[in-house]
């Protein structure tokens, strides 16, 4: 048995900092690189997959809106579906070209922040990270939140997709994420956290807030860089899988 | 006989624009598209790559310093080499993805403003732009100065080269353009260009501002897009290579 | 009689421009300069000041949200009212440090694109410029849209205000302006543009599309600089004020 | 006796932070306060300015280039004199009016980086500094490097002046500063800087790497607040002035 764990890396800007991206590469398997537009600029994107590539993580993009003040958390409205398509394809493009210079391959796409946030529940933003996707190369893999218009924009565009669910995030019965707005939307105890992950990954499910199981095909498990005591949880979550007889390994390996 | 017709296009960005692309697309044979850092953004190459194909147009990345405010004119002091490579292989791989949007190709690179300028004297930044274009596809065509540190770099990186002479900039008798804070360094008489573009061509050599002829091999002939009579100029050369008997063809199809 | 002519101006960035500052500046009376965020430059600031300096016309500072590659036409979502307080009152003192340079002072405040859109609906938005403005300076007049939340605001904080109509724009029974996303929304024919602000500021009073008389302080008619068109109809009715015996003079004048 | 100590705050950007702000401003008795070119932002802004305000230290404007990709730290070429003084007056104008909404009120001013740098040996730019603070408020106190052209264009400004040293930087026989190029030029032993600066405030002299006394005028001695080591440094800077008995005032109200 094995799963991914993929985390969002690179996050850095110029002479800022973001997490603690050289623990985290050791603990993850599949890395989500900031491609510019919210977060991450050449030299970073660089850097992360020189470092990746040297640690056998595989590199995805993580294109964001247009916005490095809100770190692409602050939904960008107006944007037609074209425009769309041109801020994503530019952003795997960038990385795609610094990769080579880095002797690595970006072989996954995973939309970040706010982008995501909209996609999930809006058809017009998911199609068109999609078509973006397909349009630049047909066979990068798209990591969608399972019950998502991104898994079905995914689908309808026929891309290798990679299933996700969150380590750290609580479920509603229906299998969407409890809103971070509702108390124990996000968990914090790193055992608890690692017992929940290699429970979701024997048993091909989720469990709700409420208890439900709720059963769902899992490829890869988000795990967070940047929150406090973030690579403590990632740790306590490879130790727990790997007690399990789980092995880590990038979606695109399995 | 033939020649290409080059022209820096896509320099708007967002609700701004800059120049005449449209009557640009209709003279140049292969146009210079700004990829981000100093104008341009990714609808406006979405637009022009799109508007490129539907003319046979060919398209190449332009990429220059991260300077939206000076329009990439100004010098950035204190790069390394790997940061200049990570800055062209951004760009560019952000043109080839946005291009695959428009069903076009990138096939070639110019470096645009001070970063050209810079590299036609300074042999570390020269090479840092060849070996980024190399890194990322080592059929690009880089488009370099007669003469210049760029040449150089594009040869003994073995890429294929463009050599590229100015329809509107006088030449010293050491066959470098004549500094542009000198009279003179800039033709403005849209008929006397037309004729010396001839000249050039047919010749294979410039003629330097004190009447020297200096043979050159000429692939392509750079004119310009922004500036008060631009689209007048271009006209003319055009028209006068039509007359001539010189058929106006990209380089990547010649 | 007299009434005042506000203009949106100084909305270039770096290289590019937009509209006719030039013309603009001989026509309106008060002119609302962009401070950066969606559009406008330290230099293009420091230009419009001195030319309406020599011009006797006002000038009064125009934030924007930080979206200079949307031109401020964007909401930005997620803001807290401290954070509109900031950028507010931010691009004002910018504005009154660079008016400084050029010996002149800002003397109003006008909200632009997206940010006055938002404010004219939203209570928490209107408020929070509101107070910017008076922290920074309790004197500087609001430009305020009639039977908005902006009016309501700054009625609230006590700041000098100035009622403003649109030259160009239907209004609806109720007051409010017609949706641009509905036909007639905009009008585009300049004579009868002119007859209409003269009958405006003759009656004090707003006609709707049904022919509604709203009566209505009106202390400054907005008219357009960067649409097409803009310079012919600015002319036309500042020539129909003139020949009504209605003399253009800035609000703060008056 | 009394000496200020001055350091860099407000360095982050966005979803970014920079060194250890709360414990800096605890220590420092003057910061100078990022503006939005090369660091810092409007939120960032107000909360130093309340932070500052309520801890009783003085709040400086630290205006830089724009750059926020290189903090401000590389020269851009071919400003004009104009140019400058629009850059500087901007971000002095924009951090007073977010102080206001603090309630607090800007006193000085320090260039940053790359710009103080070359303010220090360039005359023109070093006026334009000079030049945009007159314009502004011609009481700001302008922060000087001694021996630096700043401090000559300070005079011939007739701005009130404080002259700064550095707790950890070695300097040259003539008094300037030994290049970050040269070994040795940083100062890293907490004991020895503080043993250091105590020397330099009793005997109002720096001593140079050659161990000659350099009489000057010193009003205030600049810490770091963004490198290693850094908070612990200023501890024991500030634990050995008040050892020798010289308070820790801003410099303005000295």
């Amino acid at each position: 048995m094995t799963i991914d764990l993929n985390c969002d890396l690179g996050e850095g800007f110029g002479a800022w900092q973001m997490g603690d991206d050289d623990a985290m590469l050791g603990l993850a398997s599949s890395v989500n690189v900031a491609c510019g537009f919210h977060a991450g600029d050449p030299d970073i994107m660089r850097r992360t997959a020189e470092l990746a590539k040297a640690r056998g993580v595989s590199i995805g993009a993580h294109p964001g809106y247009r916005d490095l003040h809100g770190f692409g958390r602050r939904p960008v409205a107006g944007l037609t579906a074209a425009e769309i398509e041109n801020l994503v394809a530019y952003q795997i493009g960038a990385l795609q070209a610094v990769a080579a210079l880095a002797g690595h391959k970006v072989t996954h796409v995973k939309a970040h922040g706010a982008l995501s946030n909209v996609a999930c529940e809006d058809d017009m933003t998911a199609r068109a990270i999609a078509s973006a996707i397909k349009a630049v190369d047909r066979d990068l893999i798209f990591v969608v939140l399972a019950n998502s218009k991104l898994l079905k924009a995914g689908e309808a565009a026929g891309l290798p997709l990679a299933h996700e669910v969150f380590a750290d995030r609580a479920y509603e019965d229906d299998g969407n994420l409890v809103s971070r707005r509702k108390p124990g939307a996000v968990l914090h105890d790193a055992d608890a956290i690692a017992a929940r992950v290699v429970r979701m990954v024997e048993d091909r499910a989720v469990v709700s807030v409420t208890g439900k199981v709720i059963k769902a095909r899992i490829d890869t498990v988000c795990i967070h860089g940047d929150t406090a005591g973030a690579v403590g949880i990632a740790r306590a979550v490879r130790q727990a899988l790997k007690e399990a007889g789980i092995e880590v390994k990038p979606f695109n390996a399995r």
